[in-house]
């Protein structure tokens, strides 16, 4: 469950110990002398899937895990943003990119991992975008029939292109809400 | 931005110092000793919209902040639960009540506060809940017009009710998503 090692209280610097508190009725990490309690929690990974006309902006990963693969602009929310304005952000960093963002089109649980995705439907307003970025070895405009399907980076990009090319058929896009589980 | 105030490393408890890390953009704390980089990050609240017949089910809140105020179940997610399961944790630990989940009503971003909401729809099979429990003073079945608007607990749950009452006038439920400032 991703629960991070922590032996030390971030705020006192004592040791802590595993207690369910007073109240509580989990295990959590509790500081010895002062008595903090250190909560963990899932993180939001917001993205987008920036579109222009009939084709779908992509980026190569040059940072680890999965470097070399196929992958939508997306990473950790950050505190003080929104999860829309995250996903704005994330497409300037790895894409270099602006687009108009859309609709939340995916939101996907990866309880094993303490992760939740949200992906959003962006428009790219022209096609300009950065050859490459510090996170991506190169980006690129994709029509459907090139879209490396075997050479993405994470099944949550594979799941969130697959719902955008079957909603594009349908005519219509809505919100797809999704547990992934461990391989 | 609710950035939590760290002094040591929760790894090694050595010191920590903010400091703006290689490849990255903003300042994180990172320890002096081991150089493990600690993350913040935005957490999710997760909770439900009960709804029986007609009414809509709320909790009175035994517990601070807002204690005495009224409010919908909802709680932080934890590490291993998806959204809706977390949701409907929370709905049974607050309000003693089982529900059928629906779908994702609202998603609210507090950037100010580092918080993300998700509230579900959610129906209750039979008006089977607790009088009260360790979190809610009382829990009760309302009307529309005996919800206790003035006596809410929070905005997000104005809101929440808000929305639900003017897409049940539409008769179509949608996704709210919405971001609140600070006051």
């Amino acid at each position: 469950m991703n629960v991070p090692v922590v032996k030390f209280c971030s705020s006192c610097g004592a040791a802590v110990r595993l207690e369910i508190p007073a109240g509580d009725n989990r295990e959590r990490h509790v500081c010895t002398q002062c008595e903090t309690i250190h909560y963990h929690n899932p993180r939001i990974i917001t993205g987008s899937l920036p579109v222009f006309e009939d084709k779908v902006l992509l980026c190569k990963r040059a940072i680890e895990p999965r470097l070399g693969f196929w992958t939508l602009p997306a990473g950790f929310l950050e505190l003080g943003e929104s999860v829309a304005a995250g996903a704005a952000r994330e497409t300037e960093e790895e894409a270099g990119a602006q687009v108009q963002m859309g609709e939340l089109f995916c939101m996907f649980n990866l309880p094993h991992i303490g992760q939740v995705y949200m992906m959003y439907l962006a428009q790219l307003t022209a096609p300009q975008f950065a050859a490459h970025t510090e996170e991506s070895l190169e980006v690129k405009l994709f029509c459907e029939e090139d879209i490396p399907w075997r050479e993405l980076a994470f099944r949550t990009i594979w799941r969130t292109l697959h719902h955008y090319y079957a909603d594009k058929k349908l005519g219509h896009f809505s919100l797809h809400v999704e547990d992934i589980g461990p391989m």
